[in-house]
């Protein structure tokens, strides 16, 4: 992948601007006309993988809700295990649990024991890199499990934020750069 | 598939039952270390497009959260795009939105609008068919955008509920029944 490759703008002319929301002075940006395109979703998901190639991930953990769009299409597509970081209430079983500032306030996610196996290479995978502070949060969880984080994808990194700066000297794979 | 593949017996290996969630005597079935084990995912996502073999979907209509993962990985495998059916304040854009009762209490879903084209062949897709009732949502909102409902897919269905019921007249592809 290249900055130049024709997939990024259609991936580009499928994000949608919704302006204040979750809350007023918030641009969101919305993947879900991205999802709902097939060539853009093959292309999304064909992109991550090429992000991959070379590295050798042995799980992906995954962050709710569009997180798991996006990983379990991309472990399904590398032949990989997902753990699902989830918000708290979710989870049935036991759990691990981590608070962390994110953009628009605090927030805490949860992950079952023994999601992540000791020594396994993990990529934490997001729909969008904002602050870090999720991102760096669900590995936080994986690492608590023994895990080593050595990477992580997402479809839109938001540059302004600076977020890749709370996420050590791993690789940061992002499609998508506002 | 049938049911003497041996598939099907790595898949309910990877299904934990998990006693009083979310309320006191429903007894919860865990798809997460399912989707934790690479093979079991593999096999899960193999055996839903075999189910979808012979017949022809336009798209993907899958339900939040667990849904999501499996639908991301069948969308993917199967080259389609997928709506998003979610809970109420999730989606950042104009929706749809419909009521309806559920296993446990009441629920609504919503859908954003122009989610569906009129005429798209949709695939209902859920991690578990309980009384059908989510499912049953879903189907009105991919339909009142002008969708066509022509299958159902589900990891687990819970026969003792006769949520299959429900669904009118449509094929219920199901991989693991209780």
């Amino acid at each position: 992948m290249t900055d130049g490759d024709p997939r990024l703008d259609l991936l580009r002319s499928r994000i949608r601007d919704v302006p204040d929301f979750p809350k007023p002075g918030i641009l969101f940006k919305d993947i879900t006309p991205l999802v709902g395109d097939g060539p853009a979703f093959q292309a999304a998901v064909d992109l991550l993988a090429e992000s991959c190639a070379g590295y050798r991930f042995d799980r992906i953990v995954a962050i709710e809700s569009r997180g798991f769009v996006f990983g379990g299409a991309l472990a399904a597509r590398l032949g990989l295990p997902m753990a699902m970081v989830r918000k708290p209430g979710k989870l049935p079983y036991r759990r691990d649990s981590t608070s962390y500032a994110l953009e628009y306030g605090e927030g805490t996610l949860e992950l079952h024991v023994e999601s992540v196996r000791r020594g396994e290479r993990c990529l934490i995978l997001d729909d969008v890199l904002a602050t870090g502070g999720t991102a760096r949060a669900a590995a936080t969880l994986a690492e608590g499990q023994g895990g080593r984080v050595e990477g992580y994808a997402f479809v839109i990194e938001l540059d302004f934020l600076a977020g890749r700066g709370k996420l050590a000297d791993k690789p940061v794979f992002a499609l998508l750069h506002y």
